[in-house]
């Protein structure tokens, strides 16, 4: 078994608090979700109805053809591929998986609650269907991302712990920008990668552990493991393009989303390779550069995406963010160590903070310099919903409106953070010390 | 190369039967669809006609599109899915996923006929479209179930004529079920999980192997076949929804079975983590349990997924279905084993034969209390196919049938298992001896 | 660090060469695309308006909802197929699975413009959707197959090169094939299989290393390497009815194509393995060719999937492609290396080169035998797109047309690939010793 110093020791046992809180909370779950969710119309029996009232003449309208080939894609890269990229470590692969299956299951139907209560709330029942799943992979899309930064330093309960404190203010934080500020984000660079990940670095700012490099020989990698991690970041990759497009408008946007998508990812790579090739005394590459960076690309299209970025604009992006993201990993990671005490374990502030910001930035640019003359009159005001009360937005409105997303954001994860990583610093969560951390031994049978 | 005590010295060398039983059996197949297998109608090329016939308007109206993302994901659960999931074992793995591959080949080419006899028989012809690949697919799921009770014990010849007898009584159970009793059952609780769990569970019980503890160190995982197994696990679990949905009827209720699969899945994960940990001495996490019982929650909602069982009702079975499926591992296989001599090494039995029998009674039960209110009149009508002869059929009926299928399905597979497992016992079919069990340097160049 | 004999050393550093090749060429992209792309009708903003010309009552007529399923699947088999499948090397997994990333990420957006120049040209703008995107990963797959005989031998910056002129001399040929003689090769096994793998062992034989048995114990695989090669094999055979059909026209033509492969897939496991057993003199399976000859079923189908192959001819053309591959492992593989000085690291010759050509043979005599009583009068001409000036094209000239195609193809690769071969070997690119060869060491930092 794990040896553990003397006066070091901690209580690691869950066997009484971690089925206490899973099962707490799945009954808990089953009871909201008993006097709250229901079947949207286009899951409901009632649909043969519901298509005679709408005049829809075929099945094929229902939004699952629209979008359930999507969902399956993002699904994988919640599970397989968030999972995955995190088996890099030489001992923590049981916990990245399985810790990220956990929160993961737990966290997407909180989020069915938590953004149904938000969105599809009616009558006083949430309606579900397939759009509403993809939202709630979205939504844990930010806790793993969050995970990426506590990794091997956290036990399930804190993880359990951060995920419901977490979905709840993302969903906050998508309602003031969705609804009240009126923000386009449906690849999620705001709502889902700056607020994580921001969140995620200030609660490992919080939960600092000064003694970390006793578990230093555990933090990195073996050969077996870097292509373990390979499986979840080609997923990511190749994915990424259904992730930005799959809450899209139908047609043309969700079109354009995979396309813009799919271009800015191929530079990211060219870019990734470059600079880690660059940036090494001998020339060569780096794996962790290779399993990150290249997936920055995506981040940094996810505001943007949908609109009419066009593909050389989408490689201009990707390239910009391969090479922010892998002068990230060799320059600012160990400075956030050492200087600012942030300890990321995966480099996510590389991987999703500064994409996520590019990502809103380009998304308030491409937003405020959008015309008439390049979207079309109808496509135009399809595109940024400009109807009801936002009729009269412009595009430089909308642009500023984009800006106060990302500052939206920002705060909430600075605020959030900090408080949730005063919550998971109570000592009475089971996490582990830091000569045992990064280690699954102590909460798996190995 | 392996070796074997003198006495217990077996021939497992398949140079000429192994051959010989695929070619044969490959010519057969190609000569049995020559003489019965055509393209059906929308995947003929006279399509163009057929669609001017019925008034279609669209190619998007083909069945392909509504069904061929589902199948690929159906098809992605049996090959990497079950393939992977086996993998656990630390000398097995190209066992594991290779012979899952090759029982898989020539039971979805069988399936096609079977099952093309039985339902898709039309002027001496056998007509298929992507429907029928989604169903051999589903009649090999099942073979691959019962592939895991007897996994590491047997030859690739006698998984070979397993599979050949196995397909061959599923389609007809299923034809009973569907045709005879007219039971709902889109994701197979009773006709791919029961039947092939018990039909697996009753081989491995004439198998049975007094010295199989020779072996015993080879029974075990390590580090790095445990993380192989996850990925299996996470792509059944993910598409798990898709397998569900897959058959459905068009529009809301594909829409509807992937919801309910999706959050019975989710609640499942909790719960199984909840007992893992709860059943262990210091409170640790058990792989078997997460590489398995986390997918009870699909098997347990097979049956209902396509009714209104409603997302609270779908977090219900599954929570019950992890917790059942967990205390499984720990307590009923060693008392399978040591009581009743069934040796189950991937233990089917928790996560397939009792999770299916939960589909089967939950299936009876919310058919039985579905109600015209609840559905619909016209979809009352369409989810339970009351037209026809079975139009006055009532719900409490339709459980009574439903309820049926699972005595039909089990007794098919104890009478078929045990014939089977019979004939698999002869000595002709190159399997291992006890203390070269789990080994794939048996029949595999290392 | 590795090892060099001091008479042998070379220069492997690759620390200004690679970036540069890659930055320059991503800001050539950058130009090009700014230049040159463009959303295609489907993609654009003004689709709302398109729609409306058009008559499109639905956006599910979007040629997005027709393709993208499949394009995803092919993406995977790219990026996870392809790269994975080249992992089998004991020490050799970054460069297989990051090459391959490397070399694909950038080939998909040059094919974007050479294809897009040859097919998508309209008023000076290359106008792109879903369907170039299939297409860009068609044509990289052509350079992954390439990839397959210089694995382990060859510098990234080498791959880049090869990249560069592989794509472009593929798209020439494609527009030869497709345009100027009116071929069918919806499923690449002339365009991508032939022409890529004869392109590749006509470099690799330029590339001839008389010293390669230096790295002899490096060439072989581990047991965990060749698991991870079976994640590769399996998401290529069981997306490959998503590759023959992708660009197959909507409805039935895409229906058939999946329907034929699939079959010609599940033959080919059949009778792979039992050439397998046969030909080891202990009978024991060889993992060599259960991950690749499995395969071959896809290829030897890609020209005539989409046509009326039907099921049995498709398990006939599987059967046969299966026995061989596998002979072509244990007998051809060594005959060329030995004698004719052909090192083909993954034995592409096997899997691509002689089933390419069988796919194109069989092509073109399903499109000689092809008759309006069997396609329908409508289906007849659509099939073929005996439109236009090609209205009074028979089926018997159509197979001739065909089998030229091959030979164009052919001629193609061995000039393209002799030229090629050459501009590789000028001694500036940076690649290693013969002892050095299959080492990730020389190009990451382990």
């Amino acid at each position: 078994d794990t040896p553990r110093h003397q006066g070091m020791a901690k209580n690691t046992n869950m066997r009484w608090r971690l089925p206490l809180v899973c099962l707490l909370w799945e009954l808990a779950m089953i009871v909201l979700f008993g006097v709250f969710v229901r079947f949207g119309a286009e899951a409901d029996a009632h649909w043969e109805e519901e298509k005679q009232e709408m005049n829809l003449t075929s099945d094929i309208e229902n939004d699952f053809y629209f979008r359930y080939p999507s969902f399956q894609d993002v699904h994988v890269m919640i599970f397989v591929g968030f999972g995955f990229l995190m088996t890099f470590l030489k001992r923590y692969g049981f916990g990245a998986v399985g810790f990220n299956f956990l929160l993961a299951a737990f966290g997407i139907q909180w989020a069915l609650l938590m953004q149904g209560w938000f969105h599809s709330f009616k009558d006083g029942k949430i309606l579900i269907g397939v759009e509403n799943l993809i939202n709630a992979d979205f939504c844990v899309g930010s806790v793993c991302i969050a995970f990426g930064a506590i990794l091997g330093k956290t036990s399930p309960i804190q993880l359990l712990v951060m995920t419901l404190f977490q979905v709840t203010l993302f969903s906050v934080n998508e309602y003031i920008l969705l609804n009240l500020l009126h923000v386009k984000d449906a690849g999620g660079s705001m709502t889902i990668h700056t607020f994580g990940a921001y969140f995620g670095l200030t609660v490992t700012r919080i939960l600092y552990r000064p003694n970390l490099e006793q578990s230093k020989d555990k933090q990195g990698s073996v050969y077996h493991s870097d292509l373990f991690a390979m499986i979840g970041t080609l997923y990511l990759w190749m994915y990424w393009p259904s992730f930005n497009s799959a809450i899209s408008d139908h047609g043309d946007a969700q079109h354009r989303s995979a396309i813009n998508t799919y271009c800015s990812l191929a530079a990211c790579v060219l870019t990734t390779m470059a600079f880690s090739s660059m940036l090494q005394k001998k020339g060569k590459l780096d794996m962790v550069h290779i399993q990150n960076a290249t997936l920055a690309g995506g981040v940094a299209v996810g505001t943007s995406a949908e609109m009419m970025l066009t593909p050389y604009g989408s490689l201009i992006v990707g390239s910009i963010s391969g090479i922010v993201s892998t002068v990230g990993y060799v320059y600012f990671t160990p400075f956030l160590e050492s200087r600012l005490h942030i300890q990321d374990t995966c480099g996510i502030h590389n991987l999703h903070a500064m994409p996520g910001l590019i990502g809103g930035i380009v998304g308030a640019i491409t937003a405020a310099a959008a015309t008439e003359d390049v979207y079309g009159k109808e496509g135009f005001i399809k595109a940024f919903d400009f109807t009801g009360v936002y009729q009269t937005r412009t595009p430089s409105i909308q642009g500023g409106f984009q800006a106060a997303g990302i500052v939206v954001s920002l705060l909430m994860a600075f605020v959030g953070g900090a408080i949730v990583g005063g919550i998971l610093k109570l000592p009475i969560w089971g996490d582990a010390a830091a000569e045992n951390c990064f280690e699954d031994g102590i909460y798996w049978e190995v």
